[in-house]
């Protein structure tokens, strides 16, 4: 989570202050809760991660196994720690206490923590920044003893991290050690340490590794030169995100993350750019980045195919961390838009909807055979999601002097008592995203004027605002709609954003989705799943972007989703049987009409491996 | 070079029987004969591949460099030796005379001849048949060592591949070891080693080699299982091509090879059903195959993107190879055209018009940036390419008791006298592929009435044959065009093909190339380079398929084309500008007119890293 920077716009009330108390989000926390997080507990148990600790800790038995398996153990810890936030779980902080243990009896005299290169490889301690992951996991410790202290106060592992952070600093640093994280991390989670410990040095080494990139020393895997981890030029002077796309993101936020305390113009400047062509060249409809599997890497522009992307599970985290942190610079809505899209669409699908299951890697169609498993050999995305699902409270609201934004709808408590500006505590209450009706009620207010703005997305065509009743304004996406006045407690706004589904059609630079749309409701990107389309083949679909659309809301399906009627044509192969290519107009194919139902593209693959797309050809 | 089959409906005349005489190909032939095979031999001897055998040979110095570099020095005396057949050429036969006294002096005792085993794990022989390419490598071995005795009479390389082969023969069969290759090669390479000597037992080999697969016992590399070396299903059983394209496409001409000797039709309906398979659902238009780097496999059915696509240069002669096997069985126009079809794209753009510089990966699309090696790391391609240049002319034409099939339109000689049928020598004139002009004349013949059959492709819409000036027939593409008669020397026969370009189409499941077309002439497919579109994006360009196309010669350009122009839009941005993705009918575009030039694909690449692109939106 992130702290208030000291030249943000927006601050972000401290952990637990923004929860969700209901509706979408409280049912994936729970299943979070009570599926993903004990089930990772015995998944890094069985796959030998908790082991390698104790080996370092000189406890363990058998066989050290995957290298870099001690981050996977700190995510699960944050999220641990974000999930007892929300509500206390003795249960799981228990599970967590004896990995706290371990981890502390893990590090060694210096303050160095990794048990690979304490068991393994002890004389190769920072031997190879580029491909060893070590700066890497010591961010995610960080990032998880800080949220272990703001959950509960319990500071073991942050004395820990803290020793590992001045180890760090004592090594790395002008006229010491040189070099860059191979997998950025450690920058987010260093700025996040000096913001909760006031230590300066911490934000000085993330500007040192910063500083340092663009060295071209550091070359990818295989084929993969420098760009791999975005060596090949200065942060400052980068024009397009490249390389491996979970390195760039997890940059971007950190950077961004620097600019938040340091104020410095060039590195904003570069992460708006940065920002631009991502969103204009490299990112597909669900916010899913790295169009291509080898290198895990963002490719060209415009080439952003269905079938073959890639699109980490944990690169949409990063996606959403950066937007999070790019909000707070400046709040412009097109950063809490993109957030948004990232949470419901490119997020969502790495997970299940039963908790149990994950994916890595997220195309936007399958001709079949594409089934979750229940845990990976590199499993950074199961904990990264787990982590992310118990801190989505966190995304919804920000605070200013002058009063309290609302970016994503969730029902939930917005408490921003006890922090400087109005001391105000707000409920959300919404059936988001399957209602675009939104009633936020004032709870607690000082009797001070104060804003309340409100997001209205850039996806929504037209959005409207009562205040007790009253009509207050008119909107058309990508805006704040605010309305500032001396609340009272009682006070009812009421936001309504227009939910019509509607066709969403591809830039014509896109060569792999040309001649298709796909369907999107909200927040929400559908897909066409072939379990739901009897007796049609997903290969012979097309629809006509002109048809009316229909809306269900199917309580027992997937947890409970709104699916969308399409009218649609299955197209006969005739004259095309057995040919892949003929000349133009020599084959006529004719349709018969059917009703395709969409569901959302996060809920996919979750009933068996058959086809899906996003993108569906017009006919 | 494939000799008759016994179960071959047409029979192949001797190696230099049939031989290029002028035009394109001899073009290419000499190109191949005093550029390619010279850098060849400097290439091998700079990359270490004659160090290797040299060391195996107790004579080399330094380090042992790339593992299966023997199989590149195989295929290049296997090129001099076609070479040589077309027209004697006393420097590169000294080159390969070098070569040949090292590979006698690199054979063990026991007949075994692998480099690196001999040299660098000599205790780790046939330890890993999957993925070390010692059968492989012995296959090409034994095809280079058939060929040089075939052109030259020089049989000393023909002892040391069948002192190999009969090790081969002595470690590998029923009751002996057990196991497949991993890279399958030596099949095709032993039928003909049985057609060369009449030694039955390495027929039987390749019988036991083909029943061993199908044990799932062999798995890929990182994620692939046995599907990789087409070990998931035995061979009678498989239903679709699958798995490395490379590999599957040597496996079935290997297993036709092996039919048209055992004439055992469980094997040819498998064949069929593969080729069906593989035309139907998994081949690029320039009859390239592997449309997924990863594995440089076969993909799913209708997988066909033209930007990530591998399309191996290796794998379009494998194709080719196979065809004329499937050719030879049955007499199908079908395996005719597919051959021309990889021999004029995705084969020969494996290659720069100047005989200099090669593609390993043959894309149908580039975002720029894309330029072509003189030599790889893993050099398979170029001196496959040499090999197969060399070759051409072996399949111009066929012979059986009734007469003579032209299959491949080449300025060449048909000489068909001293083999069983009837007692003819043809020659062909022809400015194919440019012109679909095709002048034959019977030069020799024995008096006796013999049937001329002439391939009318399946590309062509319309074609006339006439006989010394009389009319005879008129056809549509997909026959062989008969004219059967007691010929006298002196008589012409024109066969006259219609070589309008024509705009292609893709089947609509083929998602990749969505409402977009190709442009063809003739066999060549044809491709819009940023050079020759000054002011032009290739992002942005569109054409009406309904359009007139022109065509120009140009003798300056690319060693000699015809260019097609296109009259085609240029699309704005415009409200497009910074969005990928807006609702449907929400952005217009607007386009200019242009005229495009397009070159036939097998020349992109020879100017610069500029764009390319073959399938073009329609707009």
């Amino acid at each position: 989570m992130t702290k208030a920077g000291t030249r943000s716009r927006w601050r972000t009330p401290p952990l637990g202050s923004t929860s969700v108390t209901g509706g979408f989000w409280a049912r994936r926390q729970a299943v979070n809760r009570q599926v993903s997080i004990p089930a990772g507990f015995r998944q890094l148990e069985a796959s030998g991660s908790f082991n390698n600790i104790r080996l370092a800790a000189g406890d363990g038995e058998g066989e050290f196994r995957t290298t870099g398996a001690d981050t996977f153990v700190y995510k699960w810890l944050e999220a641990i720690a974000y999930d007892s936030a929300n509500e206390p779980n003795p249960e799981t902080l228990a599970m967590a206490d004896e990995v706290i243990r371990l981890i502390e009896a893990a590090q060694m005299d210096d303050g160095y923590v990794h048990s690979y290169f304490k068991v393994v490889k002890p004389g190769e301690r920072w031997t190879d920044l580029a491909h060893n992951h070590e700066l890497y996991a010591a961010g995610h410790l960080i990032e998880a003893a800080i949220a272990m202290r703001r959950a509960t106060g319990d500071d073991r592992l942050l004395k820990v991290a803290r020793r590992f952070a001045d180890h760090i600093a004592e090594v790395f640093g002008p006229g010491r050690r040189a070099g860059a994280p191979g997998h950025p991390e450690i920058e987010s989670a260093l700025v996040e340490l000096y913001r909760e410990t006031g230590e300066r040095r911490y934000l000085d080494l993330v500007s040192f590794f910063v500083d340092q990139r663009g060295s071209g020393e550091m070359s990818g895997y295989g084929r993969w030169g420098p760009v791999y981890h975005q060596d090949h030029v200065p942060v400052r002077e980068a024009d397009a995100v490249a390389g491996h796309a979970v390195r760039q993101l997890y940059l971007t936020a950190g950077v961004t993350d620097l600019f938040l305390e340091t104020g410095d113009a060039t590195l904003l400047t570069a992460m708006e750019r940065l920002w631009r062509d991502m969103t204009a060249h490299r990112m597909h409809l669900t916010a899913g980045f790295g169009a291509r599997e080898s290198g895990e890497a963002f490719a060209g522009a415009y080439e952003l195919p269905s079938d073959s992307c890639y699109c980490e599970t944990c690169a949409a985290i990063a996606a959403l961390m950066w937007n999070w942190r790019m909000l707070l610079v400046d709040g412009k809505t097109c950063y809490a838009d993109l957030l948004e899209r990232s949470l419901y669409n490119g997020f969502l699908s790495g997970v299940s909807v039963d908790g149990q299951t994950y994916f890595y890697v997220n195309p936007l169609q399958s001709r079949g055979g594409i089934e979750r498993p229940e845990w990976y050999g590199c499993a950074c995305c199961p904990p990264n999601v787990m982590r992310t699902i118990a801190l989505a409270g966190h995304y919804a609201a920000t605070v200013s002097d002058g009063g309290v934004q609302v970016h994503q709808y969730m029902t939930s408590r917005v408490d921003a008592a006890g922090e400087a500006g109005p001391q105000v505590v707000l409920s959300v209450e919404t059936d988001y995203p399957w209602s675009g009706d939104v009633v936020i009620t004032v709870d607690k207010t000082d009797g001070s004027a104060w804003e309340l703005a409100l997001r209205v997305p850039g996806w929504c065509p037209g959005a409207t605002v009562a205040v007790s009743g009253e009509p207050v304004g008119e909107y058309r996406g990508g805006v704040y709609a605010t309305v500032e006045r001396a609340w009272r407690p009682g006070d009812t706004v009421v936001l309504r954003l227009s939910m019509a589904p509607r066709f969403m059609a591809p830039n014509p630079r896109i060569d792999a989705i040309r001649g298709s749309v796909a369907v999107m409701r909200g927040p929400l990107v559908y897909c066409l799943e072939s379990v739901d389309q009897p007796d049609v083949d997903l290969l012979d679909v097309t629809v006509d972007p002109g048809s009316a659309m229909a809306t269900t809301w199917e309580p027992d399906l997937l947890d409970g989703v709104m699916t969308v009627k399409i009218p649609g044509n299955v197209m006969a192969q005739a004259d095309w049987e057995g040919e892949l290519y003929l000349p133009e107009g020599s084959a006529q194919t004719e349709g018969r009409l059917v009703t395709l139902t969409a569901v959302p593209y996060y809920a996919w693959a979750n009933r068996g491996p058959g086809e899906m797309r996003v993108w569906i050809p017009k006919g």
